[in-house]
């Protein structure tokens, strides 16, 4: 998902440092993640965090865990940020990085964070993109680098080809199903709905009738 | 699927015993399969062959390689053996077995079969019934004995929850993706769709809209 250009967005993330943190902050925080919310609860992240429908969705949902949302669009970091600060809660449990996914390693430290997820990422479909999909290989191993042993991987999509891909690149990469891990059409299972925390994107294309594909993984 | 019972299945089945072998025969025949096709081409199985329209497509476009269709209901058996036994082709590559998939150790030795189909098995949704459907673990391990190192096990359903159920127990079992291994909307990839042989339910229900899931796997 691409977003118009933002002519606010620049000034506004600078202006909003303590809840957008850059990459270049983001990577001298590494190891040291908790000091930026007070307190020691378990730290969970977002990958292509968007407009941040989910990741400010979870961070009410769940005020005992701290959130993060990354997002490397300078637009979309900027709405999903000035949404939270706009949100008539106060969420002290949510910060974003203005940053890349591919930068994990580099923010983090090892066991770090407890979960991350990756929302109707990019699908990337043509065969020599591969690489760029954030459920290809290397980015799995830096997701189990920040992730402590048994640390969850939660993945939603309703791209079909990216999903097949994913499920074989977990498969091969080790990734283990986590039981009940798996929907092949999320919003038609009722219990899984209960805690199931809905993107933009995802109302939008469910609504419209396609099945939305999930996958919970472990890492060893 | 359960068929109606046929009166004529029980005497035509005893008057066509070279082309419909019972459990007892088939115990006797482990390790001695390739004596009943009189060459050594590879066998492949299908277990819960219905009506036989699968096993019977894949005999015709693949006749250097020898098919067994396997099949419980004795009604169902005998209307796939009849239909092969009336076919316009002489089909040299076919055999039947009437028996039950738990019985694969018994009637196949080690490697003796290269490759096993399961098509729309029955998915007792019921969680206390879970060890009687055939992507259950007491059956992989079955069929493992039964295949070689690198065996394929090729699974397609329409059956949502039966897809996500397996794919756990593949997972946990060790049944490892072959490439290109999935697919979540078969009847959507024309690619995959030159090599389908459908089954009469397969296609029905891709007909009536609803996406049939393919599993290809590969045992260690």
């Amino acid at each position: 998902m691409r977003l118009r250009n933002k002519k606010w967005a620049s000034s506004w993330l600078d202006e909003h440092d303590e809840l957008v943190i850059t990459q270049d902050r983001a990577t001298g925080l590494q190891g040291n993640w908790q000091s930026i919310f007070s307190n020691e609860a378990p730290i969970q992240v977002e990958i292509g965090t968007g407009k941040g429908q989910f990741i400010i969705g979870m961070a009410k949902k769940y005020p005992e865990i701290n959130f993060i949302g990354m997002e490397i669009q300078e637009s979309a970091v900027a709405v999903a940020a000035r949404k939270a600060f706009e949100d008539e809660h106060e969420l002290p449990n949510l910060k974003f990085i203005f940053g890349d996914g591919a930068g994990v390693e580099t923010y983090f430290s090892n066991g770090e964070i407890s979960k991350i997820y990756l929302n109707f990422s990019d699908p990337w479909p043509k065969t020599r993109h591969e690489t760029r999909r954030l459920t290809y290989r290397s980015f799995l191993s830096g997701y189990q680098t920040v992730l402590p042993s048994g640390g969850e991987l939660a993945f939603k999509t309703d791209n079909r080809g990216l999903f097949e891909y994913s499920l074989y690149s977990f498969a091969n990469f080790g990734v283990k199903f986590v039981a009940q891990g798996i929907s092949l059409d999320l919003h038609a299972d009722e219990e899984k709905m209960q805690d199931n925390v809905a993107t933009e994107y995802e109302e939008k294309f469910s609504t419209a009738g396609f099945p939305i594909y999930q996958f919970i993984g472990q890492f060893e």
